[in-house]
């Protein structure tokens, strides 16, 4: 017989009079006649209600079974008196699939995120951690579906790379050389290799051939930092489009934030209202107003004006020309706009040599998004199209014009305006579900000294 | 005005007073009165025919624009006359957005696909390699539509690893200590760490928690070898699915592969017959039979047999209790049996330590998808889910199981049997172009001492 998913059942209209169903005991209950087991197959955050009578033949090794058994149970969907649920299961069959002893990490009660993130391989068989597997896979469609609806095609970047898009430093270097040794001659690709940080340069390239494409991949900093919103390994995604300035870069980026929280309040709503009632009480709140306010555009002179007067005392001093910290960021969009805020034209003097110049010679055309409980969500920018100010800029910030020759290159033929942002996708999953912890929304995460399993 | 697509235009069913298409000029023709650019903006395969009369006012300026230029051009879209399509666009103003001087290297001739490797960052700008990568993306968001449907769910496994699934080495460390430095303590993860070659391991975990799962993300060997099959940096698909035998993953396995194959022919009729015309006549009736046949499905024992019977001079021994080569794989599949061939129960000293040992004792339950041009396209098995079965090929095999504490522990609390496997993408679209060497099909290919883009 052909397995039913607990997800299918619980969608049944009638009841039925034969099914399969195979998954994991989470709870069991005993009185007298009856056991009753939930069981939870992992397809939807509801467990099924198994109705197990003591004529079963098999039932003293019922009574035995304990949370994390596998079972299949075959028997009957008939309507449910006290589950809280439409059906349940009365079993015919109960058969244990794989048992669990009693040092089962995962017994009814309430463990700590720290403790989980040390049971990384069993952590999603529990409500919180499956839920939110389940929320980031549905998410990762709904960014497929919206680039496809529009248009985009689907592009792989190179993860290894010679080259450092944001000049950042803190990069993995990539070898085949033994420990210790140092002839790069001798290495796999003969010269310094990386993990890339950024598709964008090359998504460049194919953005001014096929038009409009994204990135969807992982990418990598090796900033020894233990923050709760900083990863070793993430992914990214980055549109980059032809024929694209930076007012329609902004209209992207809140056109798809806004229809991804949409997609996801629309198909997840069991796994969402877990987040809403145990992990973030304001969550729906902060959902509808990222989907119903227009964002609020202000250029990057404006939001220090505003950070300069408002009175309130931050850690890092707010000045024109630096960077803004987090807890700037979230100033401006938690309690001054009380709604997602997009700061451009910052300074060129903070911000990477692709960036196109403004006419004053001082901001470039770039933008940030920000979101309540973030921070920034999105970067982005109009890249520079012309050569000569190109060629410029990486002088100016020393640049190897030969290393970077192909990119150089693309504004001597048939060059166009073009645009692009990146939104990494674990801050998109915390955003939607309130967790605070990237640790928490990549199922094996990877931070400082941490790369067990 | 906002611009329309080319594709969008192709589509049109009655003419247009006035629209904008933005694109790239391919090649230019004069008359006495008249220009007539062939336009491509990346968004199809065809060419827009707009026509350019001697009466505007910049005439002088069009009629200098070469190949690989970028143009804005507004207009009406009238019948075509003399094109080969159903529209044409009637210029009302063209203007020059970014020039392409001669050196421009892709005037109008044929180029060697050697050439335009060297020029990866423009070669998307022709025929080949746009219809190349807009395939490969539809075929990507097939492969999330294939999976969502059946209710499986997208995972992201870890990129860095300490781990190494397949026990082949032929692996890139990955370290933030400067070339030379050698003190394991001092670098960021604090043991060596590895590019995965398989999420297999991680995504099992995943897959005994939520049911039925797949990652899709790049993997990596650092093979030093120069075949037409192999890169060091590729996109890998694989599906893990709890409760699942090896008889239902082929099944899964061939379900798949017509899918995809179907999609591509539904989806991408008019690249796709680029490549059905230029690259590989048969391309056509080999996805005839991909899509129409029941795959064969033949032991390891049975296929060695037909090798060795079959007379054919291969350059490879065949040997029962060796791997099957290139050459025994297409055999098999183009000239024996003529359509796609399964081929399973490899004996176990071939094959990793995960694959479930069958009850001979000496066969493991391990399955190859065997496709006309590729050879093996698909590898996959059920796996051990018998935790004193995985202890004792793990002691046999040399792996430890302290290091693999998790994996072996997943065995302990609620096992279930459970299968997977691996495709590898590149092949795939391969497979559905006839595009025969992996560099084409990789917007930026790895291979030993090749990372310049």
């Amino acid at each position: 017989m052909k397995r039913t998913k607990i997800e299918q059942l619980m969608a049944f209209e009638v009841p039925a009079e034969r099914i399969l169903v195979k998954g994991w005991v989470r709870t069991k209950r005993d009185s007298k006649t009856f056991s009753f087991l939930e069981i939870n197959d992992g397809s939807c955050l509801a467990n099924l209600q198994v109705v197990a009578d003591e004529k079963l033949p098999n039932y003293e090794e019922i009574r035995k079974l304990t949370t994390g058994a596998s079972v299949a149970v075959e028997g009957a969907v008939v309507p449910s008196q006290g589950s809280g649920q439409q059906w349940e299961l009365q079993a015919a069959v109960v058969t244990l699939v794989g048992a669990a002893p009693e040092s089962f990490p995962l017994q009814k009660k309430r463990h700590s995120d720290e403790f989980l993130r040390g049971i990384a391989h069993l952590r999603a068989r529990t409500n919180k951690y499956s839920a939110a597997f389940r929320i980031r896979s549905e998410l990762a469609l709904a960014v497929h579906r919206f680039f496809h609806e529009r248009g985009f095609r689907y592009i792989h970047t190179p993860i290894l790379t010679a080259s450092d898009c944001e000049g950042a430093g803190e990069l993995f270097r990539v070898t085949t050389l033994p420990p210790g040794e140092r002839l790069l001659e001798n290495d796999f690709f003969g010269v310094e290799s990386n993990l890339t940080v950024s598709g964008q340069l090359e998504a460049e390239m194919l953005a001014t051939a096929l038009g409009d494409v994204y990135t969807f991949g992982p990418t990598f900093r090796a900033e020894n930092s233990n923050t709760r919103r900083h990863a070793a390994e993430f992914w990214m995604i980055e549109p980059e489009m032809a024929f694209c300035d930076l007012q329609e870069d902004m209209d992207l980026a809140e056109e798809m934030i806004k229809y991804l929280a949409n997609h996801v309040i629309d198909h997840c709503a069991d796994d969402l209202n877990l987040f809403a009632r145990f992990v973030d009480k304001n969550l729906m709140a902060q959902l509808g107003v990222l989907t119903g306010s227009a964002f609020e555009r202000i250029p990057y002179a404006e939001a220090i004006r505003i950070l300069e007067k408002s009175g309130a005392s931050f850690e890092y001093p707010v000045a024109y020309g630096t960077d803004m910290q987090s807890e700037h960021e979230r100033f401006l969009t938690e309690h001054h706009f009380k709604k997602p805020v997009m700061v451009y034209d910052f300074p060129k003097t903070i911000k990477p040599f692709y960036m196109r110049m403004n006419d004053d010679g001082q901001t470039v055309a770039s933008m940030d998004v920000l979101v309540a409980g973030i921070g920034e969500i999105i970067g982005g920018s109009q890249r520079e199209e012309r050569y000569d100010m190109l060629a410029t800029r990486m002088d100016q910030m020393g640049l190897s014009k030969e290393k970077y020759w192909w990119y150089l290159e693309s504004r001597l033929y048939g060059s166009v305006p073009h645009s692009g942002f990146g939104l990494g996708f674990e801050r998109l999953v915390m955003m939607v579900t309130g967790i605070s912890n990237i640790r928490d929304v990549i199922p094996f995460p990877r931070t400082p000294k941490n790369i067990e399993f």
